[in-house]
């Protein structure tokens, strides 16, 4: 899963998008003839795994679903105009809408954005019922992805019905939804706690009268990962349509159990921006694409406009008014910043070495944070290197070591640390015994005179050194 | 993998966890004696496996190292100490803290956590060689967790070590560690991009000197759950000691990663608050609780304080300056936020339907939001009733497509929808008119209006309906 160096060039410029200007570079890929995902890299990857879709997926984005039963979401018809927009320039193949039966606004809404001729296909999701599938087929979706609940829990707590009861429902609505030329996707919902005899049974009637897609639904987010691959390998040796997939986030696997649904054999991920959803929400647009750029970066980059999630993921965060989590997949702010000293040393020699994501490929920048007591004395030349000044490796891991002594008394900044390395440089050069820090408290100052002194005397040392470096030939500013 | 109802109490009086005391009222279990996990619910989980640790691991809390390199985190003495003391009470088995090699003060901080007398034990994490195993030993914690980087990017661009040189440093710094009656764990660095030959090899040789467990660690956090599994399991057959796992979520594995290892039999699982660490962080401890506890309650309730954890991750939040996502595992705002109408209908009638982790074991609360466009009239009716109204049926579904057409026009907040529902009721007994929200704008009222006349005349026939509730018995205010 893994790709090597080879097939991962780091250098955005080895795929021609870093200009920014992505929307004219963007060259999408048709449907590839079943291309092998990349496992070369590493000895106990399974090799040529036919069932496997990981590198021809497709997305069905549910903002405007599944993001509307989100806590802070109300989107009105401006707000859907504008995220099925983007979420086209995106490249999704599906965007998903609310139920047209939920409220006389939302069947409007449904309209307005079918008549918007986006590249992307149009759904409505609705309950499994012939009123509902009316309403929605004459909205103009080109598509409906029906649902209805099939644990016990649900049938004893929410619809009342039994299965004889459902599979009749589903195969009037199935095959009526046929018969207007429109697409048709059936779902369970909460399939992880359904029997499974009663599920397969289903999935198998609503293959056989041809249903589009069938979907399974960890509704509450109680599934792992081995247990959906499981459940979609099973599946897919009883059904010959497509299988979408739809996980909550509630126990945290929800970006794993879409891939580990793809390795099996599910063929469409639901995700929506930032997640949002019911509870804690779904598989998140952007985290999907940081686990599939991993998996195929050639697909993903072929398919979709990645370079826009950071716009998008915006759009809707103000929209719903939550801030984007600091540890956000690819545009949280911390996701490309390294600090260990040990990393950022393999970093500034080869970013792969701690990083499987480009930053380029996004839009993104990398970030080596040397500002700390965790830095190295490699992070520390790079920077002084940058900053223009030339020492001898001797003399950078003593820089260094002042840098930890003042990091450790207190939390210092890149400016901090660019002043050090320049008052250190300054020092040497002239011969002299500047500050390295100016305006230290008493008390902090205190406390390095110390560290120093407890340190063997690197002070003194400092010293020695100036004055050596006073009759030799002087470092140089470049 | 799913509880049962049974298995499941979602009233927290059940448990004894509700008057908030979770301090005194917390029992901790020992060890258990390899309990066979719960897979009854469902009927396609594996049963009764017996490589599975998912009811006895083990956690090794890392934000004292792992989380200090965080881009924002700095924590000086008195802040250690605070999050040492708290992870200690919530009941992590490890704490481990940044190498005493990294600097003078992080060797003193060391020094200082280890006198603090916790129940946890204290690991330091160093590189692979004996002059930071030296320093380490001599601060006084329990045990050392050493690493080097075995992966082809890091011999290269990292240490520049072969793999001979690594096991020879590797045995020579475990002998060491024991003889000084310390416990040691020997991991690898980057372990999924490191050959599987080398890695097993290097392991089995580890082991044979008494190491006390093996390290796994995604570095870079490309691994997938299905390659955790398949690794975990093959090293499971090569070493007798335990097996430790370090998950970064940089493509949004780290939960379901963990979650696989254990399945595989690996023992100890690596975490941070909130999973701060390098680049976007690791696996983070509330969201492994998230999952175990959906796998096994009776384990983490038994033995982790659970409700300790909204503080616990306020208290780092608020040291690195950032704000807890609001997506959050358990404590983000909206995890147990219920929206559309169909949800908010069966959670009424039992939250299990649609919950699988009960918000009064980590003692916070549900909230069903009824205040949309998706709402049903069950759920309305349920909040009429918690308001002390008692209507009809006919009457819950009127006042409920009244709220649905005011949340087409603008976003209704909480108090709208009970003003709403309380006019409606004070209409019907009065047989009045009043306005069902004051203070709309003319627009927004026009557009009601307009709604309400498309909808086939409710308004016409609130009047009279309201005439005729004038007449019969009037509904009353409990």
């Amino acid at each position: 899963m893994c790709p090597s160096i080879e097939e991962t060039p780091t250098n955005g410029a080895a795929n021609g998008h870093t200009n920014g200007n992505a929307a004219e570079e963007f060259t999408p890929i048709e449907a590839r003839p079943n291309p092998v995902p990349h496992h070369k890299s590493s000895p106990y990857q399974p090799v040529g795994d036919f069932l496997s879709n990981i590198s021809r997926f497709k997305i069905i984005e549910s903002t405007l679903r599944e993001g509307e039963q989100f806590a802070n979401a109300y989107f009105d018809l401006e707000a859907k105009i504008k995220i099925a927009k983007a979420l086209d320039e995106f490249g999704v193949d599906y965007i998903e809408l609310t139920s047209p039966a939920a409220s006389e606004q939302s069947r409007l809404d449904c309209e307005a954005i079918c008549k918007l001729g986006l590249k992307a296909k149009i759904l409505t999701h609705v309950r499994c019922n012939m009123e509902d599938a009316k309403i929605a087929v004459q909205t103009g979706v080109d598509g409906l992805d029906v649902v209805i609940g099939t644990s016990s829990f649900l049938r004893e707590h929410s619809h009342g019905k039994d299965m004889t009861y459902i599979k009749n429902a589903a195969l009037e609505v199935i095959q009526y939804v046929k018969s207007q030329g429109k697409e048709i996707r059936f779902s369970s919902e909460d399939s992880f706690r359904s029997d499974l005899v009663d599920l397969l049974s289903l999935y198998s009637a609503v293959d056989k009268v041809g249903v589009n897609r069938v979907g399974i639904a960890d509704t509450v987010g109680c599934a792992s990962p081995r247990q959906v691959y499981d459940l979609v390998r099973t599946l897919r040796g009883v059904v010959s349509c497509d299988i979408e997939t739809h996980f909550h986030n509630d126990s945290g696997c929800a970006i794993a159990n879409a891939y580990c649904a793809l390795e099996a054999g599910a063929t469409h991920i639901d995700t929506s921006v930032l997640g949002i959803g019911e509870r804690n929400g779904i598989t998140p647009l952007g985290g999907l694409m940081a686990r599939m750029i991993v998996a195929d970066r050639d697909y993903v980059m072929g398919k979709y406009n990645i370079k826009k999630l950071k716009e998008i993921e915006e759009l809707v965060a103000e929209m719903v008014e939550v801030n984007i989590p600091f540890n956000n997949y690819i545009t949280g702010f911390c996701a490309f910043t390294h600090k260990a000293g040990i990393h950022a040393k393999a970093i500034l020699n080869n970013p792969s070495t701690y990083e499987i994501i480009s930053p380029a490929d996004f839009g993104m920048s990398r970030y080596v944070h040397f500002a700390s007591r965790l830095t190295g004395w490699n992070a520390i030349k790079s920077r002084a290197d940058q900053l223009g000044y030339n020492m001898t490796d001797a003399q950078y891991k003593e820089v260094t070591a002042q840098i930890k002594i003042m990091a450790d008394v207190k939390k210092i900044t890149l400016d901090d640390t660019d002043a050090i390395i320049s008052a250190y440089h300054h020092n040497i050069v002239n011969g002299v015994k500047k500050p390295l820090l100016e305006g230290l408290s008493a008390e902090d100052q205190a406390k390095i005179d110390a560290a120093e002194e407890k340190l063997g005397g690197v002070k003194e040392k400092r010293q020695l050194d100036a004055e050596a470096a006073a009759d030799a030939p002087p470092a140089k500013k470049r």
